[in-house]
């Protein structure tokens, strides 16, 4: 007999921050703490699709790193009468599931297990230095010397990207490499990690297009080592949710706890 | 004998944005306006390779849609003893360049001369209708019907892309489109927009990728006919900022008024 309260006591458990008086986004969204769980789908965002694959597997806990209806903060009520979200909502109350929201908790635990997850996914886990201090967990990845061309058919292959967008030349030496996962490409992080931390290239989530893509390219105008590379905020933060579920399963069982992917939210054409 | 006070002048006239009390980033960031111009560069960013093209040109005014420092607000003091910084300041001085600013007043004038030339480079500036009223100018574009991936086709040729980024199936018929350049691409003004305005698409600059991105994923899984295509921040500016180029030559001769275009800021590799 396991409950919603249950689960949500073993992801402390796994990411034990300590919240104190800090704001989160984290909480029980639909549900309640003392539903018995028969079943819980762990994903980067629960998407339509998702929470009926869920119901298909006969999951009816749903932990979704990003929120339910298409903004960070905030409820339902910027999306009131929206089509889209009336019938998302009905889906939720009629099969009776649970959704909770786990963003903030792997995000603040040290180490940033959305952080660890892409490293792993790059095989990366082993290098990881001392990072570098800043409001977030930034780490510095030592890499024995590689091309950016090379890491970039390394990044592509490890989080099957048919591509990604590149600022920087495709023969510069990368020996030192930042992880930016999510929203984090912004200017005012990136940029003084990209230069402090004196690193060679960071993989970004997503970020405002003229902020740090520009800094790189006046950068790189100037004869300046450096590079971005920019993968997708899915794609950035999937690996690090699909670890919290391995984890997870191990402390639930014999309940079912299964990750659940996404196909890219864009088609490129 | 032509000043940088001129200049402005001619601007405020092209587009009369009274701003009042409204906060604004346009502002002369360098030189004087008492300063003498002997030639006008007009760009969507004034990169270090604007800029050196602007003084082989002759140009010693630049007239920049963003920031030089890879911010939207504030000045240098962020990016303080940043060596990318230093040297693009110090190009900028060693070439007595002035440079403005010059974002709010297109956008804020109406009709938005931003919107204009994605609409002028996409053929449409004789099919928009009156409007959706939001925050900013959002016009509604009335097309004879045409599948979605017919006009991908289309806005790939007018704005010379090699691909852009598609949410939606290719089939969809498209009647009411509408236009989000630069930033506006999140959730809070475009899932209302596209909604109250009854739009079966909106083309869009860039925005978070998991606001109206998973909107219209959810709105598709449902059968809604919706859908979004992100061609970039600097694409969709772009042809506004030559819109004003265009404008300003006839104003200022025989001052020379050059439109600097950038290459995209990404590879996709």
């Amino acid at each position: 007999m396991t409950t919603v309260r249950d689960i949500v006591h073993h992801l402390e458990f796994l990411m034990p921050w300590s919240n104190g008086e800090c704001e989160t986004v984290d909480q029980l969204v639909f549900g309640g703490l003392e539903d018995l769980v028969h079943g819980v789908a762990v994903t980067f965002i629960a998407s339509y699709e998702v929470l009926q694959e869920a119901v298909q597997q006969g999951a009816n806990l749903i932990i979704s790193h990003e929120g339910l209806f298409y903004q960070h903060m905030g409820g339902l009520d910027a999306l009131n009468q929206d089509p889209v979200c009336s019938e998302k909502l009905e889906y939720i109350v009629k099969n009776n599931l649970a959704v909770y929201r786990l963003h903030d908790r792997p995000h603040r635990t040290r180490p940033d297990w959305i952080v660890q997850g892409m490293a792993k996914r790059l095989g990366w886990r082993d290098m990881m230095g001392d990072g570098y201090r800043t409001f977030f967990d930034a780490p510095i990845v030592q890499l024995p010397p590689v091309s950016l061309g090379q890491l970039i058919n390394q990044i592509k292959k490890s989080f099957c990207l048919s591509q990604v967008r590149v600022v920087g030349h495709s023969a510069l030496n990368c020996r030192r490499v930042g992880l930016l996962p999510g929203y984090r490409g912004g200017g005012a992080a990136a940029i003084p990690y990209l230069r402090q931390a004196d690193l060679d290239v960071i993989i970004v989530g997503e970020g405002p297009e003229w902020e740090t893509a520009e800094y790189v390219r006046d950068a790189v105008a100037m004869g300046h080592a450096k590079a971005m590379v920019v993968i997708g905020h899915q794609q950035s933060e999937e690996a690090g949710m699909e670890m919290i579920a391995d984890s997870l399963r191990d402390l639930v069982a014999p309940i079912p706890v299964r990750f659940i992917p996404l196909y890219p939210v864009f088609r490129v054409l």
